[in-house]
Order: C-alpha cells, then sequence, then structure tokens
C-alpha cells in the first residue's frame, strides 16, 4: 500500500506522476530525452542501463517495467535482458555496452565511484563523451526513480501481463504521456 | 578535472548543464518546482533537506551550494545549516523538520529503508502528504543530481565566494536560468 494517499490505482509511477503533476512533466521529459531521444545508442541499449541500474537498486516496479521495455527492443529479448543483470560481465552484449554498464554500476553506488580508469575503457572501446555522459545521467536519474517509486512505495503488481502492457506503450508513444494523461 | 570535455569553466552542474542543454532544461525545471514553487515549507526548509541529502551523500558542490542557498533563506544562516548536517535530531528545527529529514535520509540509502513508521512520525508531527512526497522526490532528485555531478568529476571551486554568488542569483531568479542560459 502506498505511503501516501493516491487518487488511482495507476502502478508504480504512473500513480505518483497522477498525484503530482507539475513534478512528473519534467521527470518524463528528462526520460524522453534520455531513453528515447536521437542517440547514437539504440533504446534497447539506453533501457538496459536503466533496467541494470533499477535492479541494483532493488526496485521491483522499475527493474521489471524497464526489462520489458529493453526486451521489445532488443532482439535477444528477455533472455538477453536477464544475462545483463545476472552478470553484465559474461553477458553477449558490445565491449562497449559493457563498459558503460561498468560506469552505470559505479555510479549506482555513488558518483565519487566513477574513476578515469571507467572512463579510459568506455573511451577505448569507443564510447563517446555524449555515451558516457547519458550513460552517467541515465544511471543518477535512475536512482531518482527508484527511490521515488520504493520512497513512496508505489503499487508493484505482480502479474507479468501488466508490464507488457505498459512496453507496448511505451515503445509507441514514449515517456511524455505517463505525465499528460494520468492514470495512463 | 571533468571526466569529459565541457565548453566551459562553469563550476559544478552549470557546466554540464551547457553541455547537455535537452537535458538541462527538465532537470532544472524539476529544481524549480520542488525547492522554488508555492509551498508549506519554506524555500529554506526545502533547500535544508537538499543540503543534508548532499552532505550524505558526500558531493561537496551540491552540498556547498545548497547549504549557501538555504542559508542565505533561514533566519539561523549558515550555524543552523551545519547544525542539521552534523546531527540533524539535536538541530534547532521544528519537530516535523525533523521527521521530514529523517525521511530524506532513509530515501538517500534507498526507497525500501522508508518505513510507515518513518510516514506515522511525520504524519503526527503535522506533515502533509504532499509534504511527505515532496521531500521524498527532493531527496531522490538529489540522490541525482549528486550522482550527475561526481558521476562526471565536475568542477567544484574551493573559494567560498563562488557559492556565494551563485546563492545570490539563484534566490533572485531561481533554477530555471541556469539551463537557459548556460554558463551562468
Amino acid at each position: 500500500m502506498p505511503h501516501i494517499d493516491l487518487p488511482t490505482d495507476a502502478p508504480g509511477i504512473g500513480g505518483l506522476f497522477h498525484y503530482r503533476p507539475q513534478t512528473a512533466l519534467p521527470m518524463a521529459q528528462l526520460a524522453e530525452v534520455l531513453l528515447c531521444g536521437e542517440h547514437s545508442l539504440s533504446r534497447g541499449e539506453r533501457e538496459l542501463i536503466a533496467t541494470y541500474v533499477s535492479s541494483l537498486n532493488d526496485c521491483g516496479f522499475c527493474t521489471r517495467s524497464h526489462a520489458a521495455f529493453a526486451a521489445a527492443q532488443l532482439p535477444g529479448g528477455m533472455d538477453l535482458v536477464r544475462q545483463v543483470t545476472d552478470d553484465p560481465d559474461g553477458a553477449p552484449v558490445t565491449e562497449k555496452m559493457k563498459t558503460l554498464l561498468d560506469i552505470a554500476g559505479a555510479v549506482q553506488r555513488g558518483g565519487l565511484e566513477v574513476t578515469p580508469d571507467h572512463i579510459t575503457a568506455a573511451r577505448k572501446a569507443g564510447a563517446t563523451d555524449v555515451e558516457i555522459h547519458d550513460t552517467v545521467l541515465i544511471a543518477a536519474a535512475f536512482c531518482m526513480f527508484n527511490r521515488y517509486v520504493d520512497g513512496l512505495a508505489a503499487l508493484t503488481p505482480e502479474d507479468p501481463a501488466v508490464y507488457e502492457s505498459i512496453a507496448e506503450r511505451m515503445v509507441i508513444g514514449g515517456y511524455l504521456p505517463a505525465a499528460a494523461a494520468p492514470g495512463g
């Protein structure tokens, strides 16, 4: 049960967005730019970073949502997503993705955990400055989203169909409708 | 030295905002709503929560900036800010603020650390649902801002005058100019 009275039973961050649309809008806009905007990393790859950080933060709702978003947009599907959250170093992703996941894991522990060695390894594997910047910011942003969802005990449905249905809408419409049409 | 090449020597998050204006805008808008918008908590009280979380995250730039913003807007000034970061339970703030700082500290450790007891204590001390919601989100947002600043090793000036000057502008103009006028 959520810690505060929400006006809807929309799951996860959807219920919180409905409660406080003034903060929902910039949060959805940030997710839209980071995860859906034009980018040299695919949408699936960026969702993989979001899923990995959410799983490190033990956030059930965000892990399951973004795992579904990543799986829907990556050829490897949910098997690949599970390999990445279980063992990113051993997962069948590019060397560049491994170095970026390593940076994301450091950010999850704390900003000061990111060292020049992390950056050198990512650059060596071909990562650009924008890719490094956005990996740090995606990881940092999910340290916010995860804490927002669990810090208010937002509803976390058990039924996998809920996450597949959210994923279908998100892949087509992106993140803005979640803030613009509360309860959606 | 920042981990990526920034187009400016603007300190802290200002340099990062200049580098990536597309993500700067929603981040500044979120800070503006949470810290400067109409509210039953004063701007100084909300800056105190931001400062406390930044200090728990060991983020030098954010701690010093928001401490200056809080000090400029609270009758107790920098002495009060220091008492809160050193020992929130013993600091001369209201019982309600103590329970909110306690929630913010739990969020900093992780979203699942916030318990029904935290919420009951805050309600008993007179906190509203919006105050609880915004405390959780301010704390969560600073877990993002802090990681963003330190994860990219943004410039952190030593000179206290830098923070006083940023504070003067922020108290008058709020957070939006930082994203709208890069380098400012």
